[in-house]
């Protein structure tokens, strides 16, 4: 089925982008403003002992913090007194210009300071799910989650236009507990100017897998998990979705094609229908385990921009639950945070058991 | 002033070491086991794509959690029918075995995963700051905290004499918000087999600086926020304390020697001395920025044990505090977490403006 876009301008320059399996008119007048905000002008600055860029976004002190929801910035309005982010109209995704983003293409040229500067000209983008409030991302329906990984190849294949963009990144952050300030169902992209510090890592792993043996080092990972059958918690003919042996979070999931592909937009159709099965399943799973919504952090890593070999690459969710037990968070703290080494209470075998036995219906 | 060692063994087997200015008398009894423990095996798996070892410890799942404060295990006690880790007697400071490790010398060899594995044959203790549970670290005198800084300089030399420690982290965290699981004050000290990847990656930048320049790179950096005289908020003959031109929180500290030194035992009495003045006046200012205890996690850095120059290295603390505002939390979310790109919303010359705003006495 065909996609299509409608690329609007909020009255405030932001770009809105609204999509849908249907042709979509035009919504009338000119999409609302929403809230006036202060121009955006975040910088980065190089962090001298870790070598890497650190985003100073100072307005995003000021950002919408869990609104009630008759004031719930998400919802499509046409109410002049009531503005929103979205304008009414017959689409079921949407995509807009984050009001305060870390990082922006007119972004000026901040003063020196005792370390290295640079405009943050990167990109910030809201990716609301639906027009309901009520659906979470597990709740949508398959063919909903397949037109958004539509919409997440599609937006990473215009964001990765931009000549200084060398990294995109979809993802979710569900739940007030990972610090979500908006109820609305809804994900971000962060289009980076640089390969940012976990991606490079992962690179630096995957690049020298890919020219000692040909292969994308994931895929040979994922027929080891599925060979070892002990850990996988989806697994279609084309997607999977497993706790990984080496899993840093209790509960840990990772979803990926069988077979490497670089990026959403390499995927097939039915490659889509699957790993939207899987994604729903995994998410489906989560609510379940403890008859509650799980919060959690979901990423979609894809190949950079930076002309290294595509092969090296493969699309994948990691998913890190912000819970080790029931009301128990999981905390990031001394060895995580000070020293970067993860310690995981449970083991991955064990997770994916309990994952495994909660029964779900797509 | 001379410290006094009491190297004890709990009946369970594991090490207690009481510290004191004064001869210490051995208190009687054994010390109590407080509790029993299962036998700790804890093991470390390869993370293939970042490039780092996992450790998992499942029976830290069961680990004591919050307790009221009549069973507040820290607290000395010589009462059988209440067993608690820590012995009466006239010491100040008490350091022991945590009951759940995430590394430990006596790990078995872990079965083969998919993924490469090796037992966890490091280290973890508990340092209790003082015998009453009252005294957060901010509020122990200053000779108290000298002695501190005497005990992690004797546990740093005890550890690293151990072959196959690599490198030891004191560190604190405080405060439920990040995790902390037993209200007496208290810190710890990781000693890892190997370099972990945050210092590893400290340590990359401070061995390039090191060879161009014959000098530590902190100490280069030292100089420039004193020149700057913006982000300062303690400065001593001997040492400082500042929030970073490059800092990655809102409130971050940086607290050092103003010479470098690579360890704690490299310090002189005169350094120790102001570097508990630095640490006091850092942690007094963050309780008294919003009139209530500020949770953050505190982390000393010390040279890796790997036979690199030790001229590169500079003992520091950084200190990452739990909140951007009052009651708004700062959370490591999708960029943080999944990219590793860091989003300050706020510009560390205006926090460090709020701190130096902060009138303490010591």
């Amino acid at each position: 089925m065909p996609m299509h876009e409608l690329v609007l301008r909020k009255a405030d320059g932001r770009a809105l982008t609204l999509y849908s399996r249907r042709v979509i008119h035009a919504a009338g007048a000119d999409p609302p403003a929403f809230q006036p905000a202060p121009r955006s002008s975040p910088h980065f600055r190089w962090h001298p002992l870790l070598g890497e860029w650190v985003a100073y976004a100072a307005e995003r002190q000021q950002r919408t913090f869990l609104p009630p929801p008759d004031r719930d910035p998400l919802r499509p309005s046409d109410d002049p007194a009531i503005p929103t982010e979205l304008p009414v109209g017959d689409y079921d995704i949407a995509v807009f210009d984050n009001l305060f983003p870390s990082m922006s293409e007119e972004a000026d040229v901040p003063p020196p300071q005792i370390v290295a500067t640079e405009s943050a000209r990167g990109h910030c983008e809201i990716v609301v799910f639906a027009q309901q409030s009520t659906y979470s991302l597990a709740e949508l329906p398959l063919d909903h989650l397949e037109l958004l990984i539509e919409v997440w190849a599609r937006r990473t294949q215009v964001l990765a236009a931009r000549p200084q963009i060398r990294y995109v990144l979809p993802f979710e952050n569900r739940g007030a507990e990972v610090g979500v300030t908006l109820h609305h169902p809804h994900g971000q992209i962060y289009a980076y100017p640089f390969v940012p510090p976990i991606p490079l890592r992962m690179q630096a792993q995957q690049l020298e897998y890919h020219r000692a043996h040909g292969r994308s080092k994931l895929e040979a990972l994922i027929d080891a998990e599925i060979a070892a059958a002990k850990r996988v918690i989806y697994l279609g003919e084309h997607a999977v979705a497993f706790v990984p042996a080496w899993a840093r979070y209790p509960y840990e999931v990772w979803i990926a094609p069988r077979l490497a592909v670089p990026d959403f937009g390499s995927l097939g159709a039915r490659h889509r229908a699957d790993l939207a099965r899987s994604l729903k399943t995994t998410l489906l799973k989560y609510d379940g385990l403890w008859q509650s919504p799980l919060p959690y952090i979901l990423a979609w890593y894809q190949a950079p921009l930076d002309g290294t070999p595509r092969g090296a690459y493969h699309l994948h969710a990691q998913c890190f639950p912000a819970y080790r037990m029931p009301g128990r968070r999981k905390y990031l703290a001394g060895t995580e945070v000070a020293a970067g080494m993860f310690v995981n209470d449970s083991l991955p075998e064990e997770r994916a058991l309990e994952l495994q036995a909660v029964v779900v219906s797509l």
